[in-house]
């Protein structure tokens, strides 16, 4: 697939996406996720190329053509082609692009090490949206593997934890707490705020004593009892060490570990709100 | 001209480019330019896809076979094609891409309004290099045109003014001093490092008192003499009206007219040290 080199996500970064599970012939959360980019290509000032159901058909049907029952749609609205100029006004419409890839892969469980990033996080108005200018989280990816580290860790500039190279993180604290920072300066990830809902079962169990969602400072991250990654394309990945700190006993925690089974189980027989169907 | 879509530079951001003018079958600064896309790849950790002087060949030849004599080189390095992950591990090979756009027009001298930029800078790691996450330089532009304007201006964290929306800025102060924002948090400008350099005509002839690199608050731009936008895509563009405030009588001043004519001059007849022949 080729996208024209005059388009200006392509040249000027001016371009929004969002990605969305396919997981046993239904497309995971994907209201969630075109309500997403949208609020993204809103603030990126794109004008939508189609209203919200015309978009949302096209995502379904192009799953539907491909005739993938389980891997991901990623998906992209640019301000389209036009001239070479930083303007958009040379922009003739604003276009949609879509692809589905194919992935049998389970899902790992196994513990992770991540370290603290060294590049400047972003401003909040662009953390908080998810356009294509995803240098900073490239670099910091990039740091983590030199580190032989899944990912690498943001703080914001008071220096609380802030998010992972493309992931939200949380922890469960001494006090049995569920614990996520604020989403004011960070992507609103949809498997974290999933998780945060399904958790209210493990509250309901006694297994958490709560669910918070404040500012996390880094000496709290890292004596927490449990600490795991939360996005698409891990769901919910224990973290065994942080830096030079290795967590608990160095296995992978029992919340960690519940609540990605938690999140599995509604991603191949949960609630229809959360399932879209596709018919192939 | 087509890219693939899953170049890292399309989907995560991770590409630079720079441009540089043809003017009468010359390359103008070609030398500072293919230096300039050299440290932002090392900055964005993009492998050289050739070595600089293949890198510099390829790019004299590509405005060779396209026969313009005036008009603009655009190229870019990126990580190269590969898969949707957010890491370059599985990027194949690094490119280099470049393409010509024919210009006949001349440069403009009428002066213009600039606004201030509510967007956020970005952090100087990433302002000082030319990588293709222009989307705070998009929002910016399209803010000054909101307001009818031709740029918006980015103060930095300390409140210093920082540069325009793709171009720098520079004053003449009361003392008849040229005034430019040092380069430590923003783009280093060819034509702005050029200006410095012809600027030292205007301090022979006693048109200038002297020339100064250093912060610039806002009172002192704003109560300058002149004010100018320098860029490749302007040359120097006098300014004469920042948000309410006109500057001066409110016409263009005398010594932005004379260094556009400096640099119109540089380009057409200049030394052979900044003007590069084109064999066609």
């Amino acid at each position: 697939m080729v996208i024209l080199m005059d388009d200006h996500m392509v040249h000027r970064g001016h371009g929004v996406f969002d990605t969305a599970a396919i997981k046993k012939g239904h497309l995971y959360e994907l209201h969630q996720h075109v309500d997403r980019i949208i609020r993204s290509g809103t603030v990126a000032k794109i004008v939508l190329p189609f209203d919200r159901e015309t978009i949302r058909r096209i995502l379904i049907q192009t799953v539907s053509v491909s005739k993938c029952m389980n891997g991901s749609l990623r998906y992209w609205m640019s301000a389209g082609p036009g001239d070479f100029q930083l303007s958009p006004s040379g922009c003739h419409q604003p276009a949609l692009y879509a692809i589905v890839i194919e992935d049998q892969s389970l899902f790992d469980s196994r513990g992770i090490k991540v370290v603290t990033s060294s590049i400047p996080i972003k401003p909040p108005q662009f953390a908080t949206m998810k356009s294509v200018n995803y240098l900073p989280n490239v670099l910091s990816k990039m740091e983590a593997e030199e580190q032989v580290a899944f990912a690498a860790i943001w703080l914001d500039d008071d220096g609380f934890i802030a998010e992972g190279s493309n992931m939200n993180v949380a922890f469960v604290t001494k006090e049995q707490e569920l614990l996520m920072p604020k989403f004011d300066k960070i992507l609103s990830g949809c498997p974290a705020r999933r998780v945060l809902t399904l958790a209210e079962g493990l509250v309901r169990v006694g297994k958490l004593r709560g669910i918070r969602v404040d500012n996390v400072c880094i000496d709290e991250g890292k004596s927490a009892d449990e600490m795991m990654l939360l996005g698409s394309g891990v769901l919910v990945r224990p973290v065994i060490q942080w830096d030079e700190k290795v967590k608990g006993d160095g296995k992978e925690g029992p919340i960690s570990k519940t609540l990605l089974n938690y999140i599995l189980e509604d991603m191949n027989s949960g609630l229809s709100s959360v399932r879209v169907p596709v018919r192939y």
